[in-house]
């Protein structure tokens, strides 16, 4: 992601809808050498889009990840209302409000300009991949590529197919997000949830069980998950810990643990309780912790500082760094 | 736990069983500042035992966590298999191999040196605190402290009472482990797979289940935890986190995901080949991954690694640390 590949210059990617997450991304095609068509969805996000991208790829030269000052980048981005200047996007990626009736409304727009082989994405987090396809002229070339935020930060990238979909369209951008920069993982099959989604799920369910049962307070529950899960999380992942710890009584403890686990099917009465009180956390002051005014902002400055050390940190230890450092 | 404080020079602590962790968790506690009398379970374990944590010290030394060479450690420290050491310890940690009847043992001779008002504790991670403490004279002095790999270095510590442990004591525990440099959590009640653990295992029983119905491959999956859920853990942890996305959307993917989540009580396939294979990961280089001769060191050598650097990253960060930065 920190080297320009020339002959990125000569793929165009569109991205539509330009919030917080487009704009993100759209700064993270540029360090990575696209040619970037960005396409307003409404109106009113063509204002300050330009001040949003050029606000993510000022910090990441602030942050020692790309050379280059934002105007650097100009020459290859286009912002626009006009869906034609997508004509010749190789990808044209989605990410507007999670909604199928607006979003098949854009995916009509596209298909109506861009060629037959243009790979069409969506970023969703919440529709099933085989749902949205349907909606999608060509559905074989539609898929879902999923990025974290900060997307000029973060290695993650989920690529998602749908049932309709043609694995080649996945393949190629499998290895175009190499090229971004970035760690992705391939979901074969569109699950529910996607990857980490599903599995963090797993989690709630059962912490949810553990504070209902007076079992341990949040602040521990989430001191176990920041000082121990994370002290090895980064760095190894599920599997890798198992290798690592020996895989010696994990069959032993799953016999005792699996039948204790929670089964619940239904929303917590703590969740509940947060939604009646319309809680949206750090954003209202009201969440399952207590905020005071500004916290919001806080806790945005951390992760984002956070993120940039994690990412710079995470970099020395792929599998295959630490294969090498004695081969 | 980077600065001794004089008072805790007073106060000896017992620790027996000298192996790996024992004598992480000597070390821990000299560098606190503590008087320390490390008792050797198997009189094997005394040979090499003061190279083992002379280790310990000389890492924390050379990492910059402590500012003293570990020879200023030497007058605070006895070794010895002599459980009349014991006798003056305010508290005293066992940490043994995991059969009652090896802890049982160990218990009876602690119990026969020290005073009524000692503090006895464990450091294991399978058996239930209310099964054990039923092996030890005045069982309300009894309590788990399950300390995380390595001692000196990780800001985890899981202090759990059993049923008849007197709460008292786990305070006393519970302050003296903020003035060791821990984040402790404090379990009111034994529960079976303690914190972490039990949180985990609800995550391994939905990763082998999509593992097993071909959702994604382990490396995707290793790769989510690492890069997606990695980029947040040790900086919010679970109901933090939540707090920061929102609050918005889980109380519907709820609804809709528990439901699809794995109920299963049973060892996973895959786990139980590792079983039948003798698979012991790293070690024999036989795991979920393939392994190469002298791979077992170089992740050892990545995690002590990866662990002081995740541990100086989580200090910048801790919830007091972002409020205070504005107010």
């Amino acid at each position: 992601m920190t080297k320009k590949q020339p002959n990125l210059r000569e793929v165009s990617v569109g991205v539509v809808g330009l919030g917080l997450m487009g704009s993100s991304i759209v700064a993270a095609l540029l360090i990575a050498g696209h040619q970037v068509k960005a396409i307003a969805a409404i109106p009113e996000d063509v204002e300050g889009a330009d001040l949003r991208i050029e606000k993510q790829l000022r910090q990441c030269n602030e942050a020692g990840l790309v050379p280059y000052s934002p105007d650097v980048y100009a020459e290859q981005l286009t912002i626009s209302v006009d869906y034609n200047e997508l004509r010749n996007c190789a990808v044209v990626i989605e990410c507007v409000l999670e909604k199928i009736e607006i979003k098949s409304s854009v995916y009509n727009k596209i298909t109506a300009i861009v060629g037959a082989e243009t790979v069409i994405a969506s970023n969703t987090s919440a529709i099933p991949i085989s749902e949205l396809q349907t909606y999608v002229d060509k559905p074989a070339r539609f898929l879902g590529i999923h990025w974290a935020e900060p997307a000029t930060m973060t290695r993650f990238l989920e690529i998602t197919c749908g049932k309709l979909t043609d694995p080649q369209y996945a393949q190629y951008i499998f290895r175009l997000a190499h090229r971004w920069g970035k760690e992705p993982t391939f979901l074969k099959m569109d699950i529910r949830g996607f990857i980490t989604n599903r599995l963090m799920y797993a989690v709630y369910r059962e912490i949810f069980y553990l504070i209902e049962n007076g079992r341990a307070t949040k602040e521990d529950l989430d001191k176990s998950f920041r000082y121990d899960a994370g002290s090895w999380m980064t760095l190894m992942g599920i599997f890798r810990r198992m290798d690592y710890m020996g895989l010696k009584d994990f069959a032993l403890i799953i016999n005792r643990l699996f039948p204790e686990l929670s089964n619940s099917e239904t929303v917590p009465p703590l969740m509940q309780e947060m939604v009646s009180r319309n809680a949206r956390g750090v954003h209202n002051g009201k969440g399952l912790y207590p905020y005071s005014n500004g916290e919001a902002k806080e806790w945005d400055d951390a992760f984002a500082d956070f993120n940039l050390k994690i990412h710079k940190l995470a970099a020395g230890y792929s599998a295959e760094k630490v294969r090498e450092q004695t081969s």
